[in-house]
């Protein structure tokens, strides 16, 4: 059909993305751009082990994440000699617990409980909360504990959460964006005004889009300036050609044409620049990596008493691929 | 339609079997029937590392199989405190393993060859006798390694090419089928007297014949004598009311009786006793376990010019579920 074909990869059910790509059939045929980039959590993720330089951790994933997707940290972990568990969380974690506790004996349950002091969870806001309540509750970690969080998709209000009901230390790892660089004309896209809650990235609102929303609205835009610029252009091939009763086989002539204007982007929007490689992929892409120190000093009542704590969480490192 | 169904899982191109099962949609609608038994990888790898009381060792596994097949094992292990570190064996094993001594530093390389001592490969036996010789060309392994390697489909032309080409220990876990119960008839299949090669448990031709076929030859004399029985049974509801064409919406009056009839088996086939169970899978599986000593006073060239030496190898244990 030769149609221009913007992808947005969806999360499925608030787990972190597997990174089970696109396959692309042919390189010349293809018009799809592939809006969301591509899945960093291998690469971001042993950046962070090996500056603290864990050398025996455990995995927890949840039952929607595809383990298969961290299988290239897997392989650079095992050739640096890391010793690897992998656990996955079951959707009853009550049950998880109360079976481990009832079935595991008394030097398994130490030996566990030793392993259990560093952990990385790849799992869903809600289920690493849960997770994280009901661990801290059997008294399965102390405060020697060091966990960390990755993913993407993550409010300011589930660091908040994940903060309060952890002890020990948690660093926290998910996706950031750049603020606007056009910080003078901040709520104009194009010559059109538009509602400052979409552009200020200081509010609220914004912080709680879901960062498929986020790149939603990019595309919107960035389509948007592609028709106006080629709609001005009086060499283009225009709509006119454009059928889509399926019948038809003759390609769209203005698609190819549409698909280039397009990938040059400019458009810089609330995920940052937006722009395309070669291979039809977004090549931007941030992570801030946050961190609370050992939490030793802090009982947890007063923990649980006042979110004014939350002073604790500072933002160590922003890494951009 | 209410036809009966039998499904024989194929592997993908010689990798092991990763047991994502067949979903089943309604228990009371289903009509098929698994001939093959479940995958019984993570319950007796578990069982021989127990055995052999491993606390850390390496995974390989090759880009076919899919690693979530293992994910009950890596859950008990991880409960039993077992350090364990995965390895995906790329297609091309020769750059997989020029590439890391390339990049690994020197005490890097050490650990790694440590975790080498203990391994167990979720590879097809081709990818397998590849990479065996590659590791040990490289002098990545010694003579104090033990290396396990599972496999339910493994030929004796397999495992004596893996003995061969090892150092050090190896044991070896397949599936494997009990001999006949009828001896004295050996060949006869209900009435009909068949061809000896096919039924002849020592016959080198058996030994050759796919996992997959020998399911595939059982269920037809399973079928045969299903229609048998049935075709003898005035009762019987016949095929006059069984129609192909898809508009007619009515289900096979016969079908329900004919599954009945099937579930009951009774045949003692090539794999043993064909039977299912009342979710409708095949519950008679069993493994043997082969196994090496150390080989520290085999020299490696005695070894290459000798497949005398498989007398070295033995069966250390049958293991049925």
């Amino acid at each position: 059909m030769h149609i221009p074909h913007l992808y947005i990869q969806r999360a499925t059910s608030g787990s972190p993305r597997s990174g089970c790509g696109l396959t692309r059939t042919s390189r010349h045929e293809n018009y799809t751009l592939s809006v969301r980039p591509p899945v960093y959590l291998n690469e971001v993720i042993l950046l962070v082990i090996s500056e603290f330089a864990w050398q025996k951790f455990i995995i927890f994933y949840d039952s929607e994440y595809d383990i298969r997707g961290i299988q290239d940290f897997l392989d650079k972990a095992s050739q640096q000699g890391m010793d690897v568990a992998l656990q996955k969380v079951e959707n009853n974690i009550n049950r998880m617990i109360s079976t481990m506790f009832a079935t595991m004996r008394l030097e398994e349950m130490n030996r566990y409980r030793d392993t259990l002091r560093r952990a990385i969870l790849f799992l869903s806001p809600q289920t690493a909360k849960a997770f994280v309540s009901q661990v801290v509750d059997s008294n399965l970690v102390a405060f020697d504990c060091h966990w960390i969080f990755i993913n993407e998709e993550l409010s300011d209000g589930d660091v908040q959460e994940l903060v309060r009901r952890s002890i020990g230390r948690l660093t926290i790892i998910r996706q950031t964006f750049p603020l606007s660089l056009n910080t003078t004309h901040r709520c104009f896209r194009g010559k059109h005004r538009i509602s400052p809650s979409l552009c200020d990235p200081k509010d609220p609102y914004k912080n709680n889009m879901e960062i498929t929303n986020l790149y939603i609205y990019d595309t919107v835009v960035l389509l948007a300036n592609a028709f106006h610029k080629k709609l001005e252009d009086r060499k283009w091939h225009s709509m006119a050609s454009l059928t889509c009763i399926r019948k038809s086989s003759k390609p769209w002539q203005g698609g190819h044409s549409m698909l280039d204007t397009i990938r040059k982007g400019g458009v810089n929007g609330m995920t940052g620049f937006l722009q395309f490689k070669e291979n039809g992929g977004n090549p931007n892409v941030q992570f801030e990596i946050l961190g609370t120190n050992y939490g030793e000093d802090l009982g947890r009542g007063i923990r649980k008493v006042s979110d004014l704590l939350l002073v604790n969480i500072r933002q160590l490192k922003i890494v951009s691929f």
